[in-house]
């Protein structure tokens, strides 16, 4: 949940400060499954979300130092999240990662790489 | 699609402003169909629930004037809302209306009357 | 999956042959569990609510007797398949029973008693 | 909501003139975001598909000269409507899209190019 | 996520041991808001609902000494866990409660008071 | 609705029978649609779904001489499940086939190939 303006003519009214809940799905790709037969260990996938999304959390990201002079769009905020997710499961697993953020049931963005 | 923040420290990280996008149902409860065999005139219905968003919508709730001094809640939003839905139906619809907010597809309040 | 056509002005474009896919749900109310510890035999409630759609599925609603002259809204929809299937339960239940018509994952009409 | 009939006999029931209702889906794909930190802007691609989309809604599909001698089911529609929103965002928009016609939460098509 | 039989010979297949992944939503209801402008403290809500999950997690129902001789349907396991939550929330809320586990989107039941 | 436990220290408490409700969804793809305009024939698909997965519905798969020795994740499972509806439609279909087995609306495993 958190807050932010658009500093760009063609946003419209989202030029003002405005907010979102973002749902966010993470995917995790993988040619083999390892010898517990998982994709990934769950928990550390959870624990590496976690950190990642603690710091933006009820946030006006307007104000944070890594947003600074950004458009935090939705698919800018998308690969944000997928670059910081994939260093924190560095050593762990090196395959695909998909960062999707759900808007609402109706809009969404993804990053995958 | 608004920010707000929370002046009550019952709300910990959710004081800072911050933001939500709502996903809104509106339900209307009849004892009997009307003529055209509906509850209420879809178009209507739509209308009404537009004119009531339309000023909320991109916006900071705290900086606007109708809830000045109020902690708005997803609870209190949805009274909110509901009140001036059935004020903008008035004379066309006197049956119950519920009115929810979805923060996400795991939270949500109502308001029903 | 219905075709259907609204034969009032009040509808605009709906007053053209056009179709609906319905998902239907089903809700038994009790005030008490059977002796399975359940609301309903399952397995009745699926056979029930199988005989009551299938003279409907893929039909065009305007040319069936039982729709004759009526509009078949969604609400009217609701109400006559709740009919049907209290019909088709009478001995084994006698609750209330509620039954919901999905048009879309947004709007729906359902009717009680 | 369309109504359409399948002329083949392999469609069983569905040979009769029947309905449906889709939520339709479209995703844009890009390497790049552009200079507003977007895939393509939101406003546009609504204003494509609403177009795409106006000359079919709460229409028989049968009747339509653009389906004349078509078997229109939900993967047919679906290339349908993917290269129309693909004409209809030329110069603005060159990368993949994805079109996806959900018939109910169970059953959906879709074509990407 | 649990396991467990139904020793009846009303439940066909499901009288071997199986099991089944619920999603719990829990709803508060009251008259007024309090001076937070919410209904329940949300925090309090879900320490509730963990404390009351956390026995029945990953668990063989058969085998636990609650469930003794009783057919753990999720009729039974929805008034079990609304009154279970009821007693975990004494003195801080004392509204209606209702419970409702799905075991699928298609399938669910509810308890309320 | 299966039962299994998970006999690996890495699982925590799944490491005890537990149980699980897996909503399956399959998508087949193919670059040219057939004569009757579809990917596939729904009612061969769903035949060939329903008769992979009888065996395994309301089963305890630790007990199942098919899983002997295996740890049958959601990973596995959705492997398992596509090889075997691969199988079930050849000479039918040729292209690739997804097995996607949702746990929850939260978690999921899928199988491409």
């Amino acid at each position: 949940m958190i807050a932010h303006s658009f500093n760009h003519p063609g946003f419209g009214p989202a030029q003002r400060l405005h907010g979102a809940t973002y749902v966010i799905d993470v995917t995790f790709f993988s040619k083999q499954l390892n010898e517990m037969q998982t994709v990934i260990d769950i928990a550390l996938a959870h624990k590496a979300l976690k950190e990642v999304l603690a710091p933006l959390d009820y946030q006006n990201l307007d104000e944070l130092p890594q947003f600074e002079g950004q458009l935090t769009t939705t698919e800018y905020l998308a690969r944000y999240i997928h670059n910081e997710v994939k260093k924190a499961v560095t050593g762990e697993f090196s395959g695909r990662i998909k960062v999707q953020l759900g808007e609402s049931h109706e809009a969404w963005a993804a990053y995958e790489s």
